[in-house]
């Protein structure tokens, strides 16, 4: 990783050219008195940077950085290419993206290009080489952003769908190959030649989408590390390159892209105000924002997971996040509590979005340190304590590794699949978009409510806690499935959920009784399965089943849970069998809240008692100084027994253990073990 | 009708070329197994037949004939036409069909054809001349299938349109004819010459409705005629010609087409599971499948209707049937409930769909007979012991006339103009594009609650029970309406529901009291209406008025109900009065549940009582012998006491009158009386 | 104002020409019978005034102007060019209208036109001209309406998009001015040249729609005022020009259209049976319908603001009003209560729409006085007794001014920004693009609820009363905050509600602290907002607080109310300070029913006390007679008690003050305070 300062960077997203009179002085000398240590700069003003096609105009960011150097605040420089000038788009029109074959997106927002269009790269690069050789030896700059939240938009111009064909070509040789790996003999499908290829718009045959959407997160890592590699003939040494990653983008495969990178950048933004709230029973719809201390906690592991080491938090909500209509500024001591989540999961870097909150144009309520005023507000007041904290706190909390008791391995592209084919429905029935969501989430959300703490992976190579969480694994080569099954052989306890080892990588539903590869091991396996319309209740372990049941037939396995219903109660709800050294348990279910608690529980018995308000993480700074952060989630006060002597990192108090410690309404406490 | 087997054939779409592996000679043995008579095959696989323009390749499917054939199993034979190759779409793009003018479907699903274009019908002759050239003197095709559940789309090609333009010069001759039939003068619509017609994208006339739909539907009619009688040339004597129905497509009329075939083939799936239960509240959606035990029967009711005699189910639920997110596989007994409910009603064919579960494409979750395994589970099973029973009932059950109490006039035409220009209003206020069933459902469910039995007819002509119910009959010539006054004038008891008799077939509201031409012999007239948002109690019989009201004004009636209501109780919902030999009764309301059983009650107050989970339907063989069927609907053993003497066609038992019967869960008999 | 009759016109639209066979002589009768004295007509058959471009047709009108005249009826005579022939859009396609940009609107209804289109402009102005040529002279034409509901679409059209980037070009003179002014530097959206100005296809810049918006409403002001100017040209002395505004249109600005009309004339429709009752809890969706008393008041407060004077209503309910599946028609007595309460507020003329209930097109179901059989029925004679209680009232209640305790500024403007960038969610927390109403509405209502009548105006000159509330007003320029300040400061009783005083004119957010140039004197001010997903209590007034929280602080206010939340707590939700010789009051949120009764009830403490089905309205004849309305809303009678010595307009009672007044189901009584 490059090297980065020792120390939890801080600041936030800065445009001063956005600002509606001057006060460069007294934005930095505010951010000062708050503590920042870095801003990011320059990445949405292309056409600041280039008023006229060939015309530049550079020099506008020098007092910026100027200034910021001066009060010891970095600067990490953005490539302005996620937002085209007018002109751009008025000369070559054929560069606007297109949703469906032929339909150009409308301009008036920002991303609406295909960044694979040549007349689009030669502008862009000449834009990047201008202000990377401008600014790069800047003693301010630490490191660059390339673009920004990449993958927005599936890209179906033409230039990108014959490369789709060509890829498709040159990945199966012949049409023949095609057909016969595509099935194309379905439905009169079969090709005779390259050229009979469909176009996406009516696609409805799963293997091309899953082809269709590996291309488009192809195209975008491929944009992605075309800039990181442009920037890298200018940067210094120990400056990085890095995007900031919005995981939700459709075309974004941030294992992949991040490959190309040196360092992972992402942008969590989640709910505030009781959205924070524990204990917390409510179904919250996840978006691009996140709900739930739960969810939020996810986001940040996936983060980690990119690269399997702490991460950069390029943009969290300042103030609110959202349209006009969802102002949900946080609670006070919220903005604490999230910070230190994120970096008790490894973030390195809390950089808010944005400093100032916009005058004008889309974002205008995208909450930011300042409010419209100008003048400090509840915010800011919130973000300086937090800034002295980061201070006092230094090192030990910079590049933390996360605690993990349970792994979770990740498919993107079983979500992919199950966002067009999805295996469960929403509750009017309609196919549910965020279904690998609705496989996946219940367990994590399991895991942290029974006070767990989750990594998660790509590959099952990358395990190293005692459990291994595999739910919604749909699509797996023949190689994962064994390596699943090696796991438990070696002395894991592999717990398998719906719907994982039932397809080929081609999305083909396999031919074996199911789960594929691994029902012997596991001692059970079904041949069919049915969706629930209600919830049903389970016997064994507390709780109830929900959306999903697969016919589990036992061979050899012991029975945890069964259905308390007179068709599903034929069939175990959950299985367990020794395997080798470890032990593989089957879920055939998607457990609900209290099920899922229950499931953790068991496979993890041993948890310390907290209130039902507070949470507990922990993590391993590089130097091997073990760090412990206590949430109180709630407005009510709470007392915590601690486990071990430890030292409060923001405070001078120091605790023996079982000593208690008190947290206020949405407090956090970072603690020292020693 | 065409010579068929004097016994239920029985069977599954048969997709050979599908399976991913070869394993013909299993696949025919284990429907041997389970008493298989018939497979359908080869209507899927245009591409296959002929992979490139003019290359045919018709050897494969040989084998799969004679295979069958080996094994005594029948086999229909279908035309590929619904499914065009890409070659062909890549050629003449032009055969795209339209959903809008000038928007051309998607390619990659099926049936995106616009098939009245030159271009398509030259290809079609050519591969269905080829296909039936080749095996029509097999001795194991009993029968044709061509195309696939037509009428899948409303086209909007210029083709299409130009010729709708022609017909409807040819049907009214010259322009100021069409603008005073269609009353043109209203918004400046009145045509100059036949070029000014508009295209149908933006057309909100009801007038020009009726004409287009009915357009759209003689499009499909033709198309299946113009196939069949291609077919005939080539067919041996005795081999039959059809098509199998989806009857809710949008561009199929029934009764029309079913004229050019040989014997009505449909489709009707089903959802499973808690859906089958009885007794039964829920107002569930009907969409494609039918939901409730009641909207199963009118499923077959309906294909009895299309030529009024039995009928072939060429597809129906083997597994389940729907999208990824929408698995409900049977309960064990309601395959067999199902089957021998449709059989009960007509069915000479029971052909599931399909033998094995497709491993790729857009069905991979629609269940076939096998699971994705290959290895007989569930539902072989429990259609293997159906199969068994079928073959013990021999030529007693093949072609049943079903019994009817009391019938329905249904109307296509009124049902496609209620799509667009419904009366009855979804629960949040917008229109309700099912509102034709919105009114007929509820009086059909009404009769089936009070345990009688229908039949469907489409002129009055046909009506041969002592009770005749017509709802939502909203176009009607005068010739029509005179005739349903005959009916009740020569001893019928005729049942006007509302919206009965209020526009003549152009859609124009008639200039009498409502309803037209009937008002004076009903006694009774209304020349307002509201539509409900909450149900309003009625005085008179059990239950409630629902989502319409007509303010009827008695002349000469009996009330048979009214509203208890301030203002809608001016009006009665229910009036009665002899007519000649007969009577007319209004309903001016939509009932619920409980007025719809009380109202048929009340009609045919004669019934017996069983337990409110059974059914008992009857039937009458060809030959005359009378045979009944008990379902048990529920997880609830039930037992039925017996009206007459019996024998069980499934058993060895005899039941004298008065004997008890006892059923389990979801069970069904089959009795013979004798 | 044109000289208009002094009595209440009473009538309706007449479209003789969709007669289904010939009946003026009956029609005119009836009309008469029920006392009509003014009809509108030929506004909708442009095709059958000009058959074929250029051959004309215009004799038709004449039977019915001199039937009409014969007995009194006077006639407003319409220009038909809101329905274009067939004939002209198949000449020239290219006046199609636009709903996206090259994307035309589908023919086959009305209003599908561009009507800036020279093309459509040539033939349009040759048809009004011979129209109007043809019948302005005819004694019974007592004025014309030109066009119909004007301002249907956002017109898309190149020549729209052209015109309004030339108007940008001379409102802003440079793209460097409109870069600034709209804050372009955002998102790379810096314009070059105008040419690079992008269509409003995918805007999201809200500076961009605020123009965009207020250029649409532009071009339907100068249509109309071309076509009035036109008429000028051949009308009579007297004779008016108006034309029927439908004021939920997104492109209609009444307070600018107005000026070019001699009278304002609107279309309220409104949704009866149920609706109409109070007291009324309920929070109905409010369309082209209002739902509610206290919104039928509003849209006769919306209509009298146009002009701050009297005015037409040219369309309104006569049968129920709405699609095939929305038929409601009132209750006995609902017609009389809707029709006085329109004149109570200024109408001067009731014109139902419209006389016969169509046979054929689109409104089949929009229930004319004739139902569908011609003969007269409930509707009819509940008019006909309303129109002999115009008669008897005479020119007592033509032209009223009605009575104003509270005045409301209303931002057009404002109301456009906000449809697509709400301030306020919908339940599901999606955008509410009624958000406007949304802040308007719940203060409109509190005061409708506390029993005081309001006035509307769109600037602070026009404010007469002691109270001035303004929600919502988010765009305002500087010298309407500082009128806002000087109303309070010359006395007035300024109330603020949530939004007001935010952005600027070019829908930039201020610079200020919150409310901008009012805070200082209100002694409140907010630089944070919150939305509510769930209502808060309220402390001080009663009531709970819903969707929006300013988080106010008070630097020298009274707190009047207070949130009863740990964190909206720390915020009073309404403050109150002296200012000058008046006050200001701000309300931080958007109050429940219960609040802003309360609200009103503490702003105007003096009130009489009616029963909750009651309404009192009252209102000054040019005369300066004073007359009192009095409904009563319910099917439970009520008694009110009077406070003055009244006669009884509609019948021979006189009531000295103290009396009680008896009021039936659905009842209205109209008194002479004397």
């Amino acid at each position: 990783m490059t090297e980065l300062p020792r120390r939890v960077l801080f600041g936030a997203a800065y445009y001063h050219e956005y600002q509606p009179y001057e006060r460069l002085e007294e934005d930095l000398d505010l951010m000062a008195e708050a503590r920042f240590t870095v801003i990011r700069v320059g990445e949405s003003v292309w056409s600041t940077w280039e008023p006229e096609n060939g015309q530049f105009a550079l020099d506008w960011l020098q007092p910026v950085l100027d200034g910021a150097h001066e009060r010891g605040i970095a600067v990490i420089l953005g490539t302005p290419t996620y937002a085209v000038p007018p002109w751009l788009a008025r000369l070559y029109p054929e560069i606007t993206g297109e949703r469906r074959t032929g339909e150009r997106i409308g301009w008036g927002a920002r991303q609406e290009v295909d960044f694979t269009h040549p007349a689009f790269r030669f502008h862009a690069e000449r834009i990047v080489r201008r202000i990377a050789g401008r600014y790069a030896a800047h003693p301010a700059v630490i490191g660059f952003q390339v673009d920004n939240e990449p993958g927005n938009e599936l890209l179906h111009n033409r230039g990108v769908f014959q490369r789709f064909t060509d890829d498709l070509r040159h990945r199966y040789g012949d049409v023949a190959t095609l057909n016969r790996e595509w099935g194309l003999v379905y439905w009169s499908h079969r090709l005779s030649t390259w050229a009979d290829l469909w176009t996406p718009d009516g696609n409805v045959q799963p293997q091309y989408d899953v082809a269709w959407r590996r291309f488009q997160a192809a195209q975008t890592t491929e944009f992605i590390a075309w800039q990181a590699d442009l920037i890298r003939e200018y940067r210094r040494p120990g400056q990085f390159v890095t995007t900031c990653i919005a995981y939700e983008r459709p075309a974004v495969d941030d294992d992949r892209l991040t490959d190309h990178l040196d360092v992972t950048a992402g942008n969590p933004y989640y709910r505030m105000q009781d959205a924070l709230e524990l204990p917390d029973r409510r179904s919250a719809d996840q978006h691009w924002t996140s709900s739930g201390v739960w969810a939020l906690q996810l986001s940040a592991d996936r983060m980690y997971a990119s690269r399997q080491e702490p991460f950069l938090v390029t943009e969290t909500n300042a103030g609110s996040i959202g349209g006009p209509w969802d102002n949900r500024p946080a609670y006070d001591g919220q903005w604490r509590q999230a910070a230190w989540l994120l970096v008790s999961r490894g973030a390195r870097m809390i950089e808010y979005w944005h400093w100032h909150t916009l005058h004008f144009g889309t974002e205008t309520y995208w909450g930011g340190v300042l409010p419209h005023s100008g003048k400090p507000g509840r915010t800011w007041h919130e973000l300086a304590r937090l800034g002295a904290e980061f201070d006092r706190a230094g090192d030990l909390v910079a590049g933390l590794t996360p605690d993990a008791d349970v792994t979770f391995l990740f498919s993107l592209p079983s979500k992919w699949l199950m966002q067009k084919y999805p295996p469960l429905a929403t509750p009017d029935g309609g196919p549910d978009a965020r279904a690998y969501h609705g496989l996946f989430d219940p367990f994590y959300r399991g895991a942290f409510d029974a006070g767990l703490q989750s990594r998660i992976v790509s590959r099952p190579a990358d395990v190293d806690t005692p459990v291994l969480v595999v739910p919604g694994l749909y699509l797996a080569d023949d190689d994962t499935l064994d390596q699943l099954r090696g796991y438990a052989e070696a002395g894991g306890h592999l717990v398998l959920g719906p719907r994982t080892g039932y397809a080929d990588p081609e999305g083909r539903a396999r031919t074996d009784r199911m789960p594929a590869r691994l029902a012997e091991a596991a001692g059970a396996w079904y041949d069919e399965f049915s969706n629930l319309s209600t919830e049903v209740p389970v016997d064994g372990l507390d709780g109830r089943a929900t959306r999903w049941v697969d016919g589990l037939t036992v061979t050899d396995a012991t029975v945890v849970a069964r259905y308390d219903h007179p068709h599903f109660g034929r069939w175990p709800a959950i299985t367990t069998r020794r395997v080798g050294a470890g032990r593989i348990t089957v879920v055939g279910t998607v457990p609900d809240v209290d099920l899922a608690k229950a499931l953790f529980r068991w496979l993890v018995p041993q948890h310390g008692e907290v209130p039902p308000s507070v949470t507990v993480t922990g993590a391993t700074a590089p130097d091997g100084r073990v760090v412990r952060f206590v949430h109180n989630w709630s407005f009510t006060p709470a007392v915590v027994r601690l486990e071990s002597h430890v030292a409060d990192v923001l405070g001078d108090d120091v605790y023996p253990a079982g000593a208690e410690i008190a947290l206020g309404p949405w407090d956090v406490r970072v603690l020292n073990v020693t």
